[in-house]
């Protein structure tokens, strides 16, 4: 359905066995699991995979604007440290990331795209930014980020086409790994800040269940749906990551005390063939033409490969839904933002400004008025996930729209922020006009494993993989 | 420290060895438990039961008025069917009981104490209804609750004394059990009803976990916070109820899916002696002179019995904690009320009116801000109980007041309705006024078998049995 590289081929319908990855030359193309194999096996340091990426980064950071604050000293000597050990420490041991400039990082500028913050060194490091590290990640710098994670952009282009947006808010890290620049980076996603950047750079991304993930350190949007999520390039890299991250912290409220399932050998193996629910409804009726075209095309093609493929709809109204996590959203980032913005107005960008001040406009009733509606969002969709490993649909209503002052449409991937239900975008293709599009895949409540080893069939199936034409 | 009856005996301080169970001369007399078995073993029929209750009722129901509606005929057809059966179906076969005028039932009038519904006849039995049924237990009739469960209070009388209130919203709940009319009933509690009326009427009163036991068909009042719960004699009792209520029902979005545990065999054999966290603070500081020093006495008894008493702040403010709990609550109440409330003001009582207009007049950001405390309440309480096998305090600040046109004071209950987490009532002893006292012990998320071990533990211990003086 889509080549290796847009150049080759800017039709979605290209064929399949197109799909191969071009021989790895530098050691900047390859995957979080393939650098970490490499470094593990030592047939590659971490000091020259650091380097070969800090090469690419002063190669494309001009055009691609992609880093808010740049580590290469500090990660170098990280790296050395890692080549110096006796064995590897950790399973990400000398593999570097970049993280959203919203995690907070100890003695290192989070700025978290604002005006207001924008000197801001704080004293800690988040909690998943501790996570990494004990895994052995080596922190090559922050990812740009749209205005406290909100809709006024972030500065970076996007890699296919620097007229069009490379999505929000977590747009550094879709950008960062799409072009090669680090092979995996923390996001985070409130309503569409993962999945929707990792769709329209060509990647993958994934948010866990609401609470999977520790999010004590990374500054807030809306304490109900804040998700720590990654971008990658493959699906078996969001299951090392979580093998990582899903740990249970006692100092955060909002953290699931569920144990973690072995997401690397879910991910891994003869893989069977997934039962998946296609939700059409909303998701037809609000799609681009070429979208709907594709998801169809993607659909049969799974089907053809031996997936059972099922028309699910949930009863879910996504309409009011989306309303109703707005609602949600704007109220509680009103409470966050209170202190911050009152008296500072002028320091924050429009967009912000309008879900801020609509926030403050919410009475109680329509906060808990939604939040029941949530309730029954969640029962409705965990019934329909009861009978498919995993419901799926195109991540986007589009690919990412020709307009820079904006950062899409996040109407799509809200559903699963909303539920706090766990969601991945893998890439399915390239729209006629060569940006790329991708198929949004969700589970059950900390069905995690059952998610990614769908999602991985899904890739494996398809064979798409993506590379910018840089 | 109290005695078998109250005429016995006014002080709180006399001697435990007193607190024997008189020979039981009456099948009302018996406990659910002891009911059950006894029908079970055929050593009494269901209809003896019934109609022993019902000449109960006949005889105190002029002083208590404690029945919204009274069904001996059906209760007896019922009664002759559990007993016409080869063998017992279910493990409450046979025994009646009461459930509070908010559990719908079918064809039978649910009025939930208010004049806007006064002859509201559901087509449908609540969840809980269907369960109890379905364990063989006879519906005896509704029992009267407050109006719409909040705080104007309903008709009946303190069975210790009718100038001091009997407790609400389970008002009828709590008067039916303490009588005699009764051995079990359904109460629920979203601050402190079902916990309070146990108190003030001197029984076993318990809400589970929030979601532990279904509740559609409960007509709402704040639904972060409503629980089904019931009002029993002992806490065996509670525990063969739990047994057959702690269902996953996948119709209710609030209906938690987490396994059940064997509650019966938790409170049966040679009981260890728990370890309890005794919270002082804020439960010293807000009870009166009386609750204060049973308490202490309570807990020194407790110890003495061989029990591990130790001090636990879990760092919550109460009173911060018990302002968010009321903002959530008027809210969630304004919400569920408006379509019956505007345009039918003058048919609402003064107290819910309050409620239901300061619901109108919260902001989001109020409700925000309270459900994050929330969150942070749960963590603390969380901590707190991980030492311990639950946690003791006094049930309310002091015995029912001399006072009608109240139910009492809801604080010392909120916290663990706040919370979600389970809670119990045990009695304690009498006030010098005569009045009862009551303790309540909390425990963890779902942890119910622990609590309810910890509290069979301690009704043994103290031996304390209150009959009022009818």
């Amino acid at each position: 359905m889509a080549s290796a590289s847009a150049s080759d081929s800017p039709s979605a319908f290209a064929d399949p066995s197109a799909a191969q990855s071009p021989l790895m030359a530098e050691p900047f193309e390859l995957s979080l699991t393939e650098a970490a194999a490499e470094i593990a096996a030592r047939r590659l340091s971490s000091v020259e995979l650091t380097e070969s990426l800090l090469a690419r980064i002063e190669a494309l950071e001009p055009r691609l604007q992609a880093w808010a604050t740049l580590l290469p000293e500090r990660a170098l000597a990280e790296a050395r440290a890692a080549d110096a050990a006796e064995a590897p420490r950790g399973s990400l041991a000398g593999v570097p990331y970049g993280a959203k400039d919203i995690f907070d990082t100890a003695n290192i500028r989070t700025a978290a795209g604002s005006k207001i913050w924008a000197e801001r060194v704080p004293d800690t490091d988040a909690a998943s930014i501790v996570l990494a590290r004990n895994a052995g990640s080596v922190l090559l710098g922050k990812l740009h980020t749209t205005e406290f994670a909100d809709g006024d952009p972030a500065p970076c282009f996007n890699p296919w086409n620097a007229e069009h947006t490379p999505g929000g808010s977590s747009t550094g890290s879709g950008v960062a790994v799409a072009a090669r620049m680090v092979p995996w980076a923390f996001g985070s996603q409130t309503v569409g800040s993962v999945l929707r950047p990792a769709s329209y750079n060509g990647v993958v991304g994934f948010k866990p269940t609401f609470g999977r993930i520790p999010r004590l350190g990374v500054i807030p949007m809306a304490t109900s749906f804040d998700h720590v999520g990654v971008l990658v390039r493959r699906v078996e890299d969001v299951a090392l990551l979580l093998s990582v991250l899903a740990v249970h912290d006692r100092d955060d409220p909002f953290s699931a005390d569920v144990p973690p399932d072995d997401y690397v050998a879910a991910v891994q193996g003869d893989l069977p063939a997934p039962r998946l629910g296609l939700v059409r409804g909303w998701f037809v009726n609000e799609a681009d033409a070429e979208t709907r075209l594709v998801m169809e095309e993607t659909a049969q093609e799974l089907a053809n490969a031996g997936a059972v493929i099922e028309e699910v709809d949930p009863g879910i109204d996504f309409g009011r839904a989306y309303a109703a996590h707005r609602v949600m959203q704007e109220s509680e980032m009103a409470v966050w933002h209170t202190p911050l913005y009152v008296g500072n107005e002028s320091l924050y960008g429009p967009k912000i400004t309008v879900y801020v001040e609509n926030g403050f406009s919410h009475t109680a009733r329509d906060y808990v008025a939604a939040s029941d509606y949530r309730r029954e969002v969640q029962r409705l969709a965990a019934g329909a996930m009861e009978q498919v490993d995993a419901l799926i649909m195109p991540t986007a209503s589009a690919p990412a729209p020709r307009d820079r002052t904006q950062t899409g449409d996040t109407r799509f991937q809200s559903p699963w922020s909303f539920t706090g239900f766990p969601s991945i975008s893998v890439p399915i293709g390239l729209a006629s006009d060569g940006l790329p599009l991708g198929a949004q895949l969700a589970g059950g409540p900390f069905q995690e494993a059952q998610l990614l080893r769908a999602a991985a069939w899904v890739e494996q199936a398809l064979g798409v993989e993506l590379t910018p034409p840089l």
